[in-house]
C-alpha cells in the first residue's frame, strides 16, 4: 500500500477536473467522462478486466481463486464546485488497494472496483442512481420523467453516455449474487472524528431519514395595531417549533434540522399569516427514527396550539436506517484503530452508495476525517497525514476480507 | 349630521376609483385626481374657500367669528388594491362633519377640511408626505432622491400634479401657527373595537416604531453528518429569539414582531449558518420603548450565545412615539362613549397624517371599528351601524371643539 500515490492521483484528477472553484465532475456530462478517463488510463496498469454494467457503473475486475467477488470503490461524480475529495478518495483508495492486492498475486477472492454512476443526482435529482440500478431499488417510472434544468430528459442524458435507459433496471442481474462484501472509503463529510482526533473511524450505517415541511397558519395582521393578545402568529409558532425540534432530537439522540423558514406575508410591518418549515430528522434506529417523527409531530403541534395556530405535516421523502454488517464494522474498526491509534464506530449522516449496497451483500465503510466537517464546497478537505491514514486503513481492511472472507 | 351621506359619499367614490380589486388612488396618479375632483364636486355646495398649499394638500376654509382654525380631514390616496375606508373615511367624515357646522351659520371658529397629499407613501416608499411637508419635519434632500418602480424622481412626479417640489417645505408657513387643534377620523386597521364591540374610541397617540434586522450568525453543516452537539445552527438562535421578542413584547405592554425569517443556505439538507430576521417593536411611552429595543437585544444575545451563535443589531428606521393632546383625547372619548355605549381609548399601531399634525396643534383621532382588523386589502371592512356611529361621534367632536376650542 502507497497511500501517497492514491493521494497523488486526487491531485492530479483534480487538477484536471476541478480547481479553486472546487469539482465539476457532475454525472452525465464530458468532464465525467473525463474523470472516468483518468480512471481508466490508471487500471491499464493492472490486470483487470473493465466493463460498464447496463447502469453506466464502471467496474474493474481483478480474478481470484473464488468466484466470490469483493466490491470496493466510491463514485468519481461530484456536486458542481463539489470537494475534491468527495467520492474520488474512495474512488482512489479502492485504486492504491486493488493495486496492493494485485502486486501480491492471484488473490483468494475477486476484487472488484466500482465506479457507480450519478450518486450525486446533482443534476436531476435522484442520488445514488447507479448503484440503486444495480441493487434492484431505482423506480425507472419515476426516474424516466425527471429533466435537469434546461429540461432534457434523464433517459436522453443517459443515452449520450452510451446507456440504455429501459435496461439499466438490469445492471446488477448475475453480479449480485456474486458479490461477498462492499467496502466502501469515504470522507466523513462531519465534524465526529476531526472533534474526536482521530484520522478515520468505521461506519456503522447510514441514518434514516424523515424529510417533511410542517405548515403553520395563523392570521395575519398589522404589526402595529394588533395587540399581542389578538394574535395568532404562525412566524412564533414555527419558532417554538424549532426550539422542540432540537429538543426531541437530543432526547432521542439523532439529528433535527430546521434549514429553510419562510413566513407570509413575509414582510417587517406583518404579523405571520403562516409559516412553512422545511423538517429533516435522521437517526440509524428505525423505532427511534419513527419516535423522533412522532415526537416532532406533536411538539409542532403543541407549539401551533398555544399560539392560536393551525398545524399540518406534509411528507417530502422518507427512507429507513441502513445498517451496516457487524463483522464487517468490526473489521474495519480495527483496521481503522490500528492506524488512528484509537477505536470509533460512527453512524453516516449522509446517505451513500453502500446505503444502497447493504441490501445486496455485507457491507461497511471507512470513514477519514473532514477539516471543519465542510462537505459539497470547494473548501471540503482532510489533513493529508489522516488521508494516508484513512487509505492505509482502507487498504488492510480490503486486504483482510479479499484473504478471510467476511468476519 | 347625516352619517349616511357620507357612507353614500364613500361608496360613490369607491365606485368610481376602486371595486372588488381594491382601491387604487395612488398618490400622484390619475386615478388619485379623479377622487380629489369628486370631492372638489361636493365641496362646490359648500360656503368654503378652496386651495392647494405648496405640498399638494388640499384645503377647504370655512369661515369663523376667530383667526384660530380647527383643521379636520385625512387623505385619498390609498395603496394599491387599498381598502375602501382607509383615509377616505376620515374625509368624507370630514365633509359630513363641515356641512353640520356650515348648515349652523357662521361658526365660532374656521375650519379647515384637509385631504393631505400622499400619505401612504406607495409609490415612492415616503409616507405621510404632505402632512410632513405642512409640519416642516419633511427631508427635501432625502425625499429628491425618491423613485418609483419606474425610476421616475418623487420631483418630476410631483411636478406633473402641478407641485413645485423645491417650494414643498413651504408648505405650512403662515397657516401652522393658525391652526388651533387637528381632529382626523380613520378606521382601526386593528381588531381592538371589534373585539370589544366597540363602534368606535378615541385614540391616545401613535406608537413609537423601532425596526431593525437580527442577524445571528453560526455554522452551516450537513444537516445529516453534523451531530447536535456540534452544532451552531443561526435558525434555532433565531428561533428562540422570536420566542423572546413575543415575551419581550408582553412584558412592556407594547408589540413586538418577527415579520420575516431568512435562514441561509436555506436548504433542508442544511444547518443554516446563518439566520436574519426583520424585527419591528411599537409602544406608547418612549422609556417602554426603549426597554423593549434593549431588552430584546440583550435577549437575542443570550439566544446566540446558547447555540453558539453570533448576534449583532442593524437599524433599519425608529420614530418616536406621538402622544396626543390629553384634553383633546378626553372630548373624543365623551364623543365615542355617547355613541359606542362605552368609553375607549387605545393607542394607534400604524402612524397617520395625525402623527405629524401633534406637532403643530392639540391633535387627537377617532377610531371606527374595522373587521377582523383587516388592512391595506380589499376585505377592509366596517359594519355599517359602526361607521354611522363612528362618523356621527367625529362630528359632534368637532362640532363641540368649533364650538368651545381644545379643552
Amino acid at each position: 500500500m502507497n497511500p501517497g500515490r492514491a493521494i497523488a492521483d486526487l491531485r492530479d484528477l483534480h487538477r484536471l477536473t476541478g480547481g479553486l472553484d472546487g469539482a465539476r465532475r457532475v454525472a452525465w456530462t464530458d468532464e465525467w467522462e473525463r474523470a472516468r478517463q483518468f480512471l481508466l488510463d490508471r487500471l491499464e496498469e493492472l490486470p483487470v478486466t473493465v466493463e460498464r454494467d447496463a447502469a453506466g457503473n464502471l467496474w474493474a475486475l481483478l480474478e481470484g481463486d473464488s468466484d466470490e467477488i469483493v466490491a470496493i470503490g466510491s463514485h468519481v461524480d461530484s456536486v458542481p464546485s463539489g470537494g475534491w475529495l468527495d467520492g474520488t478518495l474512495g474512488v482512489f483508495g479502492a485504486l492504491e488497494a486493488l493495486r496492493a492486492v494485485a502486486a501480491e498475486g492471484r488473490p483468494a477472492r475477486c476484487v472488484a472496483l466500482v465506479d457507480w454512476a450519478d450518486e450525486e443526482g446533482a443534476r436531476f435529482g435522484r442520488s445514488l442512481l447507479g448503484s440503486s440500478a444495480f441493487a434492484g431499488t431505482l423506480d425507472l417510472q419515476a426516474a424516466a420523467k425527471l429533466t435537469d434544468a434546461d429540461g432534457v430528459a434523464l433517459p436522453d442524458a443517459v443515452a449520450a453516455h452510451g446507456v440504455d435507459f429501459d435496461a439499466m433496471g438490469g445492471a446488477g442481474e448475475g453480479r449480485r449474487e456474486q458479490l461477498a462484501a462492499y467496502l466502501e472509503l469515504h470522507i466523513e463529510q462531519g465534524p465526529v472524528l476531526e472533534a474526536d482526533g482521530l484520522a478515520c473511524g468505521a461506519v456503522l450505517g447510514t441514518f434514516g431519514v424523515e424529510r417533511w415541511k410542517a405548515v403553520f397558519t395563523g392570521r395575519a395582521g398589522h404589526a402595529g395595531s394588533t395587540p399581542m393578545d389578538r394574535r395568532a402568529d404562525a412566524g412564533v409558532a414555527a419558532a417554538r417549533a424549532i426550539v422542540a425540534l432540537q429538543a426531541v432530537a437530543r432526547e432521542h439522540g439523532g439529528v433535527g434540522t430546521a434549514g429553510r423558514a419562510d413566513f407570509a406575508p413575509g414582510i417587517v410591518t406583518a404579523v405571520p399569516g403562516r409559516a412553512e418549515l422545511l423538517v429533516d430528522q435522521r437517526h440509524l434506529e428505525p423505532a427511534a427514527l419513527a419516535a423522533m417523527r412522532a415526537g416532532a409531530e406533536q411538539a409542532f403541534a403543541g407549539a401551533a396550539s398555544e399560539e392560536g395556530c393551525d398545524f399540518a405535516a406534509e411528507p417530502i421523502w422518507r427512507i429507513d436506517p441502513v445498517p451496516f454488517h457487524e463483522g464487517l464494522v468490526g473489521a474495519a474498526a480495527e483496521a481503522c484503530a490500528e492506524q488512528a491509534g484509537a477505536e470509533r464506530r460512527l453512524p453516516s449522516g449522509a446517505l451513500h452508495d453502500a446505503s444502497e449496497l447493504a441490501g445486496v451483500c455485507p457491507t461497511t465503510m471507512v470513514f477519514s476525517s473532514s477539516i471543519g466537517g465542510v462537505s459539497h464546497s470547494p473548501r471540503e478537505d482532510t489533513a493529508e497525514g489522516d488521508l494516508e491514514r484513512a487509505i492505509a486503513a482502507y487498504g488492510a481492511l480490503v486486504r483482510r476480507v479479499v484473504a478471510e472472507g467476511v468476519p
